[in-house]
């Protein structure tokens, strides 16, 4: 389609179905009217703070109503969103500022005058379009390595991505959509626009608290949740033996490779789990399991959604090709010539076209000529009851290349040594991939999106 | 999206979800995955018939299953689609058959060579992809007035009109949707269309028959149906007191302005009626009132789809723009500059923004000054309990110009008076709409997708 406008979503939706309710924060609530009125007025303060449409506009807070405020603000103005990882430091912060040469950055306090505006809205804009190839956002990658890239998303990118997420997951009208995740990431950002593209209420909450997000599906209608493994693991942990309601028809699980043991002892207790594969380069999901294939193909991330292809490289590496695909990264605003980006991620296809994500393929220990994935020799040690986190890596090693080292943190209370781990990892994998050395620490890294963060792992010989 | 291409709608479709239910036509139903390979089979055959990706092939036929294989054949063969008004005339046929610059075309022989393709099915283009700028198909407009011109529809008119559908009806993997609509038409050839994109089933019936689409609602999970008025009438009048089944969501009324009294019937036993408007140039609706609205806007087609605008030029002409527009007709492939498309068809919209559609421009009654809509006099003659059908025109009168003349059908064996019509509209209508001359038909003429032909009704003075 040549170069398609459409109108600005919120306003359609706000249009189409006022009454919806459009966001949840704690115990508040907003209408699509009430969240576009609001907006209007965010947009109209941000434009009198001198930004102009084209301009890039950092967002450098927690999850709030405000911050949702912002996102569609921003897009009203014709501006670009730099939303910004909240857990960086501030070097860090002014790398990217000057890189994405930002016109000005929202904070906490530029949040809070958003408070009350909705009560003296200016009339915006009517004739206001977003053009699908413009540019709607810039992300950072929350890569686990090397400087974060900023991967440009385009309105068209986020569309495509909201609505192949609706053709695969299903859409109802009184679907709720729970956002625990960060909204600087994607996987929290298109949630809401999943929400006013399809009109479907997003609850937000200010940070990952599994009571919190079990209480939420409970008691405001959830339907969909999006996490990632770690979040799941604790809100089953949580949850204890309680069911849960048959509202909940989606726990949306990204982030990575993903332990078979969690994903099966959530399948058994009822947890309609739906794995999925994505990346900020994608505007989050690209592969992810149809519900119907859900227990029947556990440990797969799915299919590639309506428009989208997957295939796999020569060497195992996972490449996707379609049109929630980033145009590219600042700097270096390179079309793919064949549209196929390559993820850095190693997997493989089943006999009937199921992805299955190993790992990354920079984490890949070759040990004695033979591939060793982290994520497996990881998923095999957190099967072990005592294990709450563990993270695997190669190291040197003069007989074999590198070998397999493991760190560990256990639960708390819990005592096992490290050869009881490894007599354990023996049960359950060949030989080359069993640790040769376990080390213990409090605690493994991860990134804000929850990635184990393994070049960070520190391990001593 | 500069230049957008997904690969082939069926092709991933059945490999999402293979096992689904894709057609049902009377005792027969295939997969995704039988039909697909079908196509295959049809689209090798249609190959050997020296078919190649570009060329326009007509398919002049009867609703069938395959029917629906030479849909998709036709698009996995990279041609153009031309169906074909199977009430034609072959005169009609052979111009259009000219206009179109048609390769070949598929009739009812072709077709039944089809059957018994799908057991040895030959390998197909794996890498075939739909560049969504590209034509899927040429529509002739069932116009009311004139040759019909041929409407061109990309690959992309058809996407965003499967997918805004979804976006405002909702979406259910479990959603049927029934075809009584003749294929050759864009009301029918749509759902074929959202039936592979959205992954629901498509039952299509041979024709309209109101006794078989009301069995089909009860005993084909149908979920929802496109339907005209005249056929929303007779399903109503077949089916008498007996509730509809709570599977049944969504009548889909189109087809032109719409009697009140009819939808107010329907709504009043529980009919989940939807009113839309759109036509050929906008693959199929465009502005369509959402569920939720359904009781409370009853004779409003609603608000525009996502992505869609929808305004009233001064004179009151409808006005729409939109992602689902076609580019032009044949031999008249001008872009539109501004990318409104001038329906020819009067409304207006109420205070909400809610679209109410009045009549055709070209048939709107000046008489004394005053504008005259005919379908308004039409529905209040409808209201009349004798009335089976009526038709509204203007004819020259030397006091006012122009005067109502009505051509009403009565119900067999009713028998009702010129008089007593006119005197029964006197108490629905301003002075000036009434009808000055009713005179008395079998049956009045309507074209094959039930649109009243108001210029072939014959006033005798």
């Amino acid at each position: 389609m040549a170069r398609v406008s459409v109108p600005d979503w919120l306003r359609q939706r706000a249009d189409l179905t006022p009454q919806r309710t459009a966001l949840v924060v704690g115990d508040e609530s907003w209408t699509f009217t009430e969240l576009d009125q609001w907006v209007n007025a965010a947009a109209s303060l941000i434009h009198d703070w001198s930004a102009r449409p084209g301009d890039r506009i950092g967002l450098r807070a927690a999850n709030s109503a405000s911050f949702v405020v912002a996102v569609h603000a921003v897009a009203r103005l014709g501006a670009v969103l730099v939303p910004i990882n909240t857990r960086l430091t501030d070097p860090d912060v002014e790398w990217q500022e000057a890189e994405a040469d930002r016109k000005l950055t929202l904070g906490e306090g530029d949040l809070a005058s958003f408070d009350g505006l909705g009560q003296h809205w200016r009339s915006p804009d009517p004739d206001r379009e977003f053009d699908l190839d413009a540019w709607h956002s810039i992300i950072y990658t929350s890569g686990t390595t090397g400087r974060p890239k900023g991967a440009i998303l385009t309105y068209g990118n986020h569309w495509w991505s909201a609505v192949a997420s609706a053709l695969n997951l299903g859409l109802r009208s009184d679907d709720v959509w729970l956002a625990c995740l960060p909204l600087y990431h994607v996987g929290g950002l298109s949630i809401l626009l999943r929400s006013v593209i399809c009109g479907i209420t997003a609850v937000v909450q200010s940070r990952f608290d599994a009571a919190e997000v079990n209480r939420a599906i409970d008691s405001q209608g959830v339907s969909i949740v999006s996490v990632v493994s770690t979040m799941l693991d604790r809100m089953l942990s949580e949850r204890g033996e309680r069911p849960y309601p048959p509202t909940l028809r989606c726990v949306l699980l990204g982030g990575g490779p993903i332990p078979l043991q969690l994903l099966q002892r959530a399948v058994a207790i009822g947890v309609p789990v739906v794995q999925t594969y994505g990346m900020t380069e994608t505007a989050s999901q690209i592969v992810t399991l149809a519900p119907e294939d859900a227990t029947r193909k556990v440990g797969s991330a799915g299919k590639p959604l309506m428009g989208s292809q997957v295939r796999i490289e020569a060497d195992g590496e996972i490449s996707v090709r379609g049109p929630t695909i980033s145009p590219g990264y600042l700097q270096d605003v390179v079309p793919r010539p064949d549209g196929w980006l390559h993820t850095g991620d190693l997997g493989y296809l089943d006999e009937e076209g199921y992805l299955y994500v190993l790992d990354r393929r920079d984490d890949l220990i070759i040990s004695g000529g033979e591939n060793v994935y982290p994520a497996e020799v990881e998923a095999a040690l957190l099967a072990h009851p005592l294990v709450a986190d563990a993270g695997v890596v190669g190291v040197p090693d003069a007989e074999w290349g590198r070998c397999v080292a493991a760190i560990v943190a256990l639960k708390p209370g819990a005592s096992v040594s490290a050869d009881e781990l490894i007599a354990f990892c023996r049960q359950r994998l060949a030989g080359y991939k069993v640790p040769r050395l376990v080390q213990f620490r409090p605690s493994l890294p991860r990134n804000t999106a929850g990635k184990l963060l393994r070049r960070s792992l520190q391990i001593e010989r």
